[in-house]
């Protein structure tokens, strides 16, 4: 790639994963050449966890034939663990890639909260699979531009304002502008800590270049991928560990199910469409940051309250003519439920971010495009209420009081 | 343990390093029953490396042989590493210690950073076998205190005072008390981070109770133990990669070899004698934290540039007769060499923290407990110079202007 504004070569490392799989679509259709590398770690996850996605999807081998059917081109793609770093190594290599987008993460909370086991596989897989990345980029390609998904998780809920990843502070008479200290709540959302850690000391060490992405809870059905062909649709989780809030909440609509926030519900987090998070990464492209560069961004559309969130799909699910009722749940995760949360997001609205779609409208899409799929949910209904507890014991949360 | 003063049961996991074996020796004379968790690790390290110990050193089974003559008692001891979730598990649930000493770590910056397999390695290993110990204690004896080996190198180098771990700061006119940032220098410094950050989440989460010491680097030979019996001398090494400074320039003035400093030596560090750092840990012990505290220490007595340090070196050298001659090598290391340097060390002081020895007397008892190993330290001069360089090539430095 010579020129700005020019495709380039990009590597999805989670190709097959919830936001992989739609990125790797929209960047082809955009223009870009993409490789790939996954070995379809989210679907043994989802299967361990007894689940599924609602909305069934194409097995790997067939997504990759519906890609290169879309982009009438081989794609460079390795079925390999990023914890090999012959992987890699040998992907970086071969592609020789403007910019690797990893999502190759395991993404849940409440998965890396199960037992010691669960826990060591998660930080083992995130912080080892990075730092393979890492040595694989300098050592093959150290101009590419390594953008990594964050959460916003990583800073907790610290009692000021959330700049995005530093702060000016001054200190005894003194003055630094320091990275901003995370307090995760989760093992898996230490683990994205580690990562950032990591990554800020190979920007400054070895002069890479990174986007550390700091991104809200992404919820929805649809990526602006053409809906022609089945194979091109992207999975929707909504157990315990791998669905999200919302996803989870509209999943329950569609069931008739009650809609189950945890405890009070009165938590704040923010939150982003899927076809959003795409747009921000697109973004994050072009231009890259600087060789020696560690840039950080927080990346979602609005905060709410979880609760709040539980009225919106509940009245949306109304307005469609199904039943839905919300009643909260213990909660089986030790968070502050009252906080202060302000977190910036400066960076993307500067560069001209505008959100393609609004919550409304894409509640009404999930639950239509759910509908279809009511028995789905329902065979693994079991798998949404919460059992897995951040006290480390395990034992189906109760109903509390409906609200 | 019923009361506070009383002796209580301690378990060093890494009880057969430089650190871990005279402490374990110190704990027991001092009336504490000691059990240990350890697979020679260190041992492979340094022989991987290259190198040796310049003090001969008895074997694992030997030292314990010689420590249960001392006790007159069987020692509880796991060979294993905590790495595999079992051996943590079983020697907390048999021995129930009333604190944990957490030695267990690969503690080398430039072993860290040989390759990709040595940085994923060093982060696994001892992000791992942390996870591991804190899921022990919590699974069955949640009570005990967990007491890790942090290092200064946690912090970096920031334009500011360094407190004890948190502080109290002042953003856009919002006040939190937060973890201070870190930023460190290698991957070895930033498992240690990983940890810490993990650390800190399990005693919010679960309860737990720890003490964390952001040790400054350790030097030393004599560890107040009895000298009668060579079983118990404790290791030490020399080599570029497991050679703190200070070892590594009294093994260069005693063997008649140039000592070296990287680059301009301007770097300032924390140092602390290796009785001295048991001391602070007997310290640590008693009282412990509460339950849910998180404590950090910063545990160093001085801090020096690493010329200046040099200097004394080579004038302890010249007393005993020794000739010794300052011949900088190029930094392999990429640090900052001139900055700003002020940490905290406040909590030991407040407890009653006296040194036990001096810089200029250890420097002598080294070069005296050293010179009957010259030929050992000859035999492997060739480990001390360094090759592995932070930017992740692999070369000899070569000698700076003599000073």
């Amino acid at each position: 790639r010579s020129l700005p504004g020019e495709p380039m070569k990009i590597l999805i490392a989670g190709m097959d994963g919830y936001l992989g799989w739609p990125l790797s679509l929209r960047l082809a259709a955009h223009g870009h050449v993409v490789a790939g590398i996954d070995k379809g770690s989210r679907r043994n996850w989802v299967e361990e966890v007894g689940s599924h996605s609602a909305i069934p999807i194409a097995s790997l081998d067939e997504r990759l034939r519906a890609f290169q059917d879309l982009t009438e081109q081989p794609i460079k793609f390795w079925t390999g663990d990023l914890c090999d770093y012959s992987i890699a190594k040998d992907a970086i290599r071969a592609f020789r890639p403007d910019a690797v987008v990893h999502l190759a993460e395991m993404p849940s909370a409440a998965y890396s909260m199960i037992d010691a086991d669960h826990c060591a596989y998660t930080q083992r897989n995130n912080v080892i699979g990075t730092l393979n990345l890492l040595h694989a980029i300098r050592e093959e390609n150290p101009s590419a531009h390594l953008i990594k998904l964050g959460t916003m998780g990583e800073y907790g809920t610290p009692n000021m304002p959330i700049p995005e990843g530093f702060f000016e502070v001054e200190y005894r008479g003194y003055k630094d502008r320091l990275p901003f200290p995370r307090q995760a709540g989760s093992w898996y959302h230490q683990s994205k800590v580690h990562d950032s850690n990591n990554i800020m000391m190979a920007c400054k060490l070895w002069g890479l270049r990174s986007t550390d992405i700091m991104q809200g809870v992404v919820y929805g059905t649809r990526d602006g991928t053409p809906a022609a062909d089945d194979r091109f649709r992207t999975r929707f989780d909504f157990d315990q560990c791998f669905g999200t809030a919302i996803n989870r909440f509209c999943a329950q609509a569609v069931a008739g199910i009650p809609i189950t926030p945890f405890g009070s519900g009165r938590q704040v987090r923010g939150f982003l469409a899927l076809q959003d998070s795409m747009t921000c990464i697109e973004l994050v492209l072009d231009p890259p940051p600087a060789a020696g560069e560690y840039r950080v961004i927080n990346e979602f559309e609005e905060t709410y309250k979880i609760v709040e969130l539980a009225g919106r799909v509940h009245d949306a699910a109304m307005e469609l003519g199904l039943r839905a009722e919300i009643v909260p749940v213990e909660n089986p995760r030790l968070e502050a439920e009252g906080h202060y949360y302000s977190p910036d997001r400066r960076t993307l609205i500067e560069w001209g971010y505008h959100p393609t779609t609004d919550m409304a409208s894409e509640l009404r899409g999930m639950l239509e495009d759910l509908v279809p799929y009511k028995g789905r949910i329902l065979e693994k209904a079991s798998v949404i209420r919460p059992d897995i507890r951040w006290n480390g014991t395990k034992k189906a949360c109760s109903s509390l009081k409906v609200l």
